[in-house]
């Protein structure tokens, strides 16, 4: 068994991957290959259904939000935010806290104008800045929840009263949630909700059709809603595997069950890398993500050989971002806490070879 | 064996689906699904180069073109081609041959001025309006050169000077095309491609970068082409069952031999319409297309019955778009001629019966 520990397109249940297998051959009883059914057919618009409800179902979503599959990843969210938000004349506060905020803010000062209101690029994004001042004039408030990259995670949302916009794409669905505390979410589903090639935007209705700019319609979430994610043919497949991996969340226990085993992991991995002499964590210890462990080792010699030492377990996908170096293991949902032990396992005993 | 007239997404080859099936389990040695591994793994970008290449090959694209998978299908294209193409106060040419068409020229409203040089709506569309004048001044000339839901095709490029861009998203692949002839083709893959989920534009280089706009980065067919098809996170599994298909069209002699077979799939059923006292078909003879055969009844109140008959046969897809009625055929390239003969002695079974 390989120990996946890759950053994204990652690890979902070995179920999923079963499932998904068989209906490439036969979908549903229908004698056809999930990849040639047409979109408009029951047994595909039951699929889409399902996958929405999935979605609300599991994140609690509350009435006034709708739920909408999109495709073009968080990066096509960055222009389509602003595209619907943000007017010529007015600004939009944004946290820079990663190179995916920093795109995100970047695309958004095509449309408007752009309030840094802080950023952590000072210490190569270590960190997570706190007690930040949100202007009320403020369009919108965007931030990055997860940063991949760095390993820090923003658990609680910064008190503001303007809409509130969040890059989910590396933690939705791996903690709970108020969605109410949000206007607008969205995700790449990459990490935790299935394969790459679908999108998922939770969006207050009440904060749309307030900008006077023409937009395109694909561009344009009142369009995409009132086409129930099939305004145009949807990525059938990565919205199939989808669902298989949502109703497995389900089946687990649903979001505060995953919650739970993502904290042990966490937990887990941190102590290790706190107690074991040979390594250091690089983020501030009150900012780390769940998602994203981000290690060095004190001497940097000693990395490549351990890369090696890990290899040679089956444990792959642990090389660091170049921007951060050393290592990042990745453990979203789909990742069994088995795979985290073999890695701390492979710290003890590296460190053992090497004391 | 279920004979699948779907107009898309649709049938592929069978052994396209075993293999894909087979990757949703194990990717090329790798121990690992296709879909989960990274997309910056050495192992998926022989995937997008190999994908581009055999493009390239298949189409026989000249020095000077890029070709870029992306996502959004010919629905982003609608406002991708006149972000990048149409200046405010430019205006494009654009032929309105059906529903698509009229929706690509509708987006490009939102971009600078559409002078609409030719329609057929006024007969339902059932035929390609002739002698088209496209003023010198034209930014470019757009047109559609399969429309899905009439059944016609416009196998000839118009005379014109100015830059052609052609939505070919149900016909690409299934006939030799100059694409010299073209500035920028783009289609949607869900037909003669691969499955939903990914989009090809082939683009002249030298057409980029004229428009003073402001481009969202993701939007931006140069920051596209820059990025290698990843600029961000590519939809993994959507390239990789393109890819396997167009390896079996080059097992199967390529383009020029496919479409032989198509000329062959689609004679003999427009023969049989045309024989058949129940049937009739519903466009111009000399446009019609060999994608998508649309036929109605004579009587229409045998159009039930008949689609009960053929459905008994194993024969489904086959009902006609609700602006048109009756029935069409999609045959493209991965419909086995032998499912043509089904459907064609199904028809003579039907005459038979009801003489």
């Amino acid at each position: 068994m390989i120990h996946n520990f890759g950053a994204g397109p990652c690890i979902l249940p070995q179920e999923v991957f079963k499932q998904a297998s068989q209906a490439v051959l036969e979908f549903n009883g229908t004698g056809l290959s999930i990849l040639e059914i047409s979109h408009r057919t029951p047994e595909f618009e039951a699929v889409v259904d399902e996958t929405v409800r999935l979605i609300k179902e599991l994140l609690n979503v509350p009435e006034g939000y709708s739920v909408v599959l999109l495709q073009g990843g968080a990066s096509l969210q960055f222009s389509m935010v602003p595209m619907n938000l943000l007017g010529e004349s007015q600004t939009a506060a944004y946290l820079d806290t990663g190179v995916w905020a920093s795109k995100a803010l970047k695309e958004a000062k095509i449309f408007g104008n752009v309030n840094v209101v802080a950023s952590s690029k000072d210490q190569n994004y270590s960190y997570i800045p706190k007690d930040i001042e949100i202007p009320e004039d403020s369009a919108y408030f965007h931030f990055t929840s997860n940063n991949t990259i760095y390993g820090t995670e923003l658990l609680e949302v910064p008190k503001t009263n303007v809409p509130v916009v969040c890059d989910m794409s590396s933690d939705i669905l791996s903690r709970v949630i108020n969605v109410s505390d949000f206007d607008l979410i969205y995700a790449g589903a990459q990490k935790n909700m299935g394969p790459a090639g679908v999108t998922v935007a939770i969006v207050k209705d009440s904060i749309l059709g307030k900008v006077d700019r023409k937009i395109p319609s694909m561009l344009d979430y009142k369009v995409q809603i009132e086409g129930g994610s099939m305004y145009n043919t949807p990525p059938v497949f990565a919205i199939y595997v989808s669902m298989l991996n949502l109703r497995w969340l389900k089946s687990k226990g649903g979001v505060a069950e995953i919650e739970k085993e993502n904290i042990s992991k966490s937990v887990a991995l941190y102590k290790e890398i706190d107690r074991n002499p040979l390594f250091k964590g690089t983020c501030r210890p009150e900012d780390r993500s769940r998602m994203n462990v981000c290690f060095v080792m004190e001497n940097p010699e000693l990395e490549k050989p351990f890369l090696k030492f890990a290899e040679d377990r089956d444990i792959i996908g642990i090389k660091g971002h170049r921007s951060v170096g050393g290592f990042r293991a990745s453990m979203y949902n789909g990742l069994p806490i088995t795979s985290v032990h073999v890695l701390i396992d492979a710290m003890q005993d590296f460190a053992e070879k090497h004391r």
